[in-house]
Formats: structure tokens, C-alpha cells, sequence
């Protein structure tokens, strides 16, 4: 919901990635404006990386023509646990960085208030605000990919938890007795997880089509849009595989829901995006089966709406509505 | 944290059971002035249950020679999920009861404010506030009988979730592949799944000494005392299945403190508090290993401090800072 004493904008929004840096323009209703997107490079080091990430935002502003007086604030989704009070990065396994006080030394270039969060969180508050998840106080983001990860918006507010880690719920166990690295849900419901088990399958089976979509063949790193097409085809071993994830995934939600009572739940990431409906189906079945008590499957399990824009266009809704509730 | 306005009470709480009223005065600290149990007897509609805790309540003000109107408030804590802004029990499957509006039935006849929540959730309270949870804004307590169940304290506030039914860990799976009946946590780690356990094992073994300690030598219905003697003697049977159950608990704990990146649990019901340290060792070790990322292993698993009068004392606790929170 948009806060009262909104300033008018524009914002910036920063999806800052192992792999890629994303920032866009945004405006006070989230629009964007415009984009763009750089290499996040081999040299993480928090002043280079700083460095780019300014980089980016001035590129921005010169292709607007505004200046960075202009902006009412930037915000930036960080890949790690984040102290959203501190504007810092406590950890980024993927940046090597631990500890960086990312919106003290943004704005210190910039000189406009900047804000951090996770990139999880972020995305979550773009649905939350702009996406599936309108209209509730509470609700759980959880994106599946190579990994899986979850953002809780817990009565009108991101929740963070004590340690500021929440959210982790690939790896909830919903495999107590299996070895070790079969028990989560990252174990074997992640992209990932899909890619090895059709690896294993396949080189035991010659009735998959499965291996035309993959890049060079190695199922392993099959993208989750050859595993759409897969299915597309009728491939019955790709079904089997993804369905019993879409399974999986429905039962870990249906375990935080049931602890948490929530009502709404949106689905995001790679794989929910291009598999589409059927994937969202097979949680759904899922999750009615497994959550308790049987009302909870009142809960709307929905897919996300903004795509690879969550990001960024959450990065700065963050940074608009830290920025007009003075935190 | 007790509120600047608390009233000075005193204020009568009532532990509302499928076996037994307990009721007590309770003074503005949580000291438990005096006591009263009842049975609940078999005609549970709400008429005459609401007939009964009045009786209840009666006799304790009588004992204390003060009239109801000396007491502040009253407070209760009901089997099942509660909407306590309209303090309207919603369900109570033991009491056969749907959409009772306890808290203004109560408040009509004895003409105090009365105040009505779950009963985990008014234990949760209780410890929060004078148990073994103090101190802390973000807690869950998690009590371990005949079932399962929890309670949560976010921000410094119970959490009742959407639907008002939030906390039922119980019914989280952590055996997703397994067949029903033995899917849930409550399935492979309550007093009851402990009990048919070492029943059927004790079938196929002369190895136990446990038959002695359990009522009539029928394990399914063994008490939490008679597993606590069974373990004291050394008994390899019982060691195994209740050590097992206690990692299950671990497992189901760390899975929401993975979510919710929690500083503290608490441990209570029959089972942690028959069997001790022991029985809280095993859940730490397991939840150790479980929790994601490892720093959330400072958690701290600790055994609930206010026994059996945690529902009593809490519900006591629930009236006096809704009282003063004029909510």
C-alpha cells in the first residue's frame, strides 16, 4: 500500500546479482521508466562493486537527462541476509562479502537515501505491493530456482526475523530419514535438483526427448525453459521429475502455512515462470493435501505476476515506502 | 513486558480442558494466589460449561473472601483456534464447540472484562512473560503430549496468523514420501506415536523392561512418567524410540526457525517436562545439525519453566495486558 506521504520520485531500483547488475527508473507507482543492465564482473569487492553499481545509476540518469538531486531515493536488492535498519549486507557468499554497509556507502557517492534489503524480500514486496499478493497483511513469496528462497510479509511489513535470515525455506527438511543431501527441499526440488535426477534417469532410460532441449545434452544444467518445452512435448520422465518437485514445493509450503496461518502464498521465480500453470497446479494439489487445519486450503496459492522486474521494481518500492515511513 | 497501565489486578485465569477446568487467582505479577480444578464434565455445551467456570471462578473469590467485583479481568484459554480481538472461540473439537462467544458469555455473567485466546498460545504467553522465554521480542513455544502444538511470539506479540489457527507444527511433514499416518510430526513424535511405537516393537522383542512401568502393560497408553522410568532403568527399547521422537522435534523446530530466524523456542508439554534435560538434549542436537544458515544453531532450545500451570497463569497474564493495552 502506498504510504500517505509518498514523495513523488522517481526511484531507482537495484537487483544486484552474482551474475548480473539490474537498475531501473522507477516512478512513485512503480512503473519503470526505463532500464538497465551490466555484468556484475569478477572484482565483487565491495568499492568496485559499489563503484559499477553508481556506474549503472548514473547511466540511468543521463539517459533520463535528470540528475541524481533528482532521485527521490534508490534501493537495492542484495543476494544475502541484509539488516534493512542498518542498510547493510551481512553476508553475500555469492559477493564474497560479509558485513558491507552497502546504503551508507551508496549514498555517500550519490548523496540521495538509499535502502537495502534482500533480494528475496524485495521481490516478495513487489508482489506484496504491485503483483499477486495485493490486498493481504500477510503473505509468503517463495521463488523456485536453482535455489529456493521465501520472503514473509507478516501483518503490512517485510519480516526479517532476529538473526535477519528468515526465509531460508529451501532448506526446511521434508525428507527427515533420507542421507544427507536428500532431505531439503533445495535437495530435491530446485532446478538443480530437477536437472540431476532427469541426468540419472535419463542415462538409464531411452525414452526421454528430453536431451534435444538441453544445451549440449548435459541435463544437469538444463534451463528451466527447455524443461517447459519438454513437457510441451509429452516427455512422461520430464512430468515425472517436475511434478514430484511441484510436489515437494507444495508440501513445504503447506508447512509454513499451517504454522503460520497465512493467506495468500505467490509463486515465483524460473521454474513457476516457464512452466506456467501447470506447475502452479501440481503445488496447488499439493499443498491442499498436506496443510492443516483443512480450512487452510482457503490460502491462495498464486503465480507471481511481475516476473524479472520483482527484482528492481521492488528495490525501489522498498526504497519509496522506507523513505515516506521515515526508517 | 508488563505494560506502564497495568491494573493491579487481582485476575482469575482459567485453563479450559477437555478433562478439567483449572482455574486461579492470579495477582498483576503472575503469582498464583490460589486454585481450583474441576472437571469438565461430559455435557459440554456451552450453556452449561460457561454455568461451570462461573462456579469455578465463584469458589476461588469465595476462598478469597473478595467479590467479582474486585478482579480486574478474567482470562481463558481454550482447546482450539480463538479469534481474540472478538474473543469468540471458533472451533473446539473436544467441546463439540463452533463459534462460541466465550469472553462476552463470561463477561455477562460475572460483569468483568473477560479475555479469551489458544490454549498453547496463552502458554507461549506465559512463558514469554515470566518463563523461560523472557527477554527475548520473537519466541515459539512448542508443547509435546498426546499431540503437538505451538505458539508464536512475533515482535513482541502473540501471532494468531490469518485464519486465526497459526502454530500447529504438529501437522507440519517432515516424512513427505511416507505413507499417511506417518507423514506429520505429530504422526512419528507425540506421547501417542511413542506409545504404539514401543507397543508394537515391545511385540517383537523380550528386550523391555518397559511393561512394568506402563498402566495394565498397554504401551500404546503410556504415560510420560513411565517412559522417564523406563529411561532411568536403562531401558534400550525406550532410549531408541523416544531419542528418535526427540530428533523428529528438532527436525520440525528447526524447519520454522529456518523460516523465521528465531533467538529462542521453548520446550514444554508432558513429555519434555517428565523426561528432563535429556529429552531437550536430543531436540538441540537435532535441530543443530537441521537449521539453515548454521548461525541460527544460537538459537536458544530451552525447557518451559511454568509446568503445569503455564495455561492458568498465562491466561491470567493474556487478560492483564489486553486489559492494559485496551485491547
Amino acid at each position: 500500500m502506498m504510504a500517505k506521504s509518498t514523495v513523488r520520485g522517481p526511484y531507482v531500483g537495484v537487483d544486484l546479482g552474482g551474475t548480473n547488475i539490474v537498475a531501473g527508473l522507477v516512478d512513485a507507482e512503480g512503473r519503470v521508466l526505463s532500464r538497465s543492465k551490466k555484468k556484475t564482473g569478477t572484482d565483487t569487492a565491495p568499492d568496485a562493486l559499489v563503484k559499477r553499481i553508481v556506474m549503472t545509476v548514473q547511466e540511468i540518469l543521463a539517459e533520463a537527462r535528470i540528475g541524481a538531486g533528482d532521485l527521490a531515493a534508490i534501493g537495492v536488492g542484495a543476494p544475502g541476509p541484509v539488516d534493512p535498519g542498518r542498510g547493510m549486507v551481512l553476508k553475500a557468499p555469492n559477493l564474497g562479502w560479509s558485513a558491507v554497509p552497502l546504503a551508507d556507502l551508496l549514498s555517500a557517492q550519490l548523496k540521495v537515501p538509499a535502502f537495502v534489503d534482500n533480494d528475496v524480500n524485495v521481490g516478495t514486496w513487489a508482489e506484496h505491493v504491485l503483483g499477486a499478493g495485493q490486498g493481504v497483511q500477510d503473505m509468503m513469496g517463495v521463488f523456485v530456482g536453482t535455489g529456493i528462497g521465501a520472503g514473509l510479509v507478516l501483518d503490512g511489513r517485510l519480516y526479517h526475523g532476529h538473526f535477519r535470515t528468515a526465509g531460508e525455506i529451501g532448506h526446511t527438511w521434508i525428507h527427515a530419514d533420507a542421507p544427507r543431501g536428500r532431505r531439503t527441499l533445495e535437495n530435491v526440488a530446485s532446478r538443480t535438483a530437477i536437472g540431476f535426477q532427469l541426468h540419472q534417469l535419463a542415462l538409464a532410460s531411452n525414452q526421454t526427448v528430453l536431451t534435444r532441449f538441453a544445451d549440449e545434452g548435459d541435463l544437469r544444467s538444463i534451463r528451466s525453459k527447455a524443461l517447459a518445452k519438454a513437457l510441451e512435448a509429452g516427455d512422461e520422465l520430464t512430468r515425472t521429475v517436475v511434478q514430484q518437485a511441484a510436489t515437494y514445493v507444495g508440501v513445504a509450503i503447506a508447512n509454513q502455512v499451517t504454522v503460520l496461518s497465512l493467506p495468500c502464498v505467490v509463486l515465483g521465480g524460473g521454474l513457476p515462470e516457464a512452466l506456467g500453470r501447470t506447475f502452479v497446479e501440481w503445488v496447488r494439489k499439493a499443498f491442499a493435501a498436506a496443510v492443516f487445519p483443512p480450512e487452510l486450503s482457503k490460502c491462495r496459492i498464486v503465480a507471481a505476476k511481475l516476473g524479472d522486474d520483482a527484482g528492481m521494481v521492488g528495490a525501489a518500492l522498498i526504497a519509496r515506502d522506507r523513505l515516506a515511513a521515515g526508517i
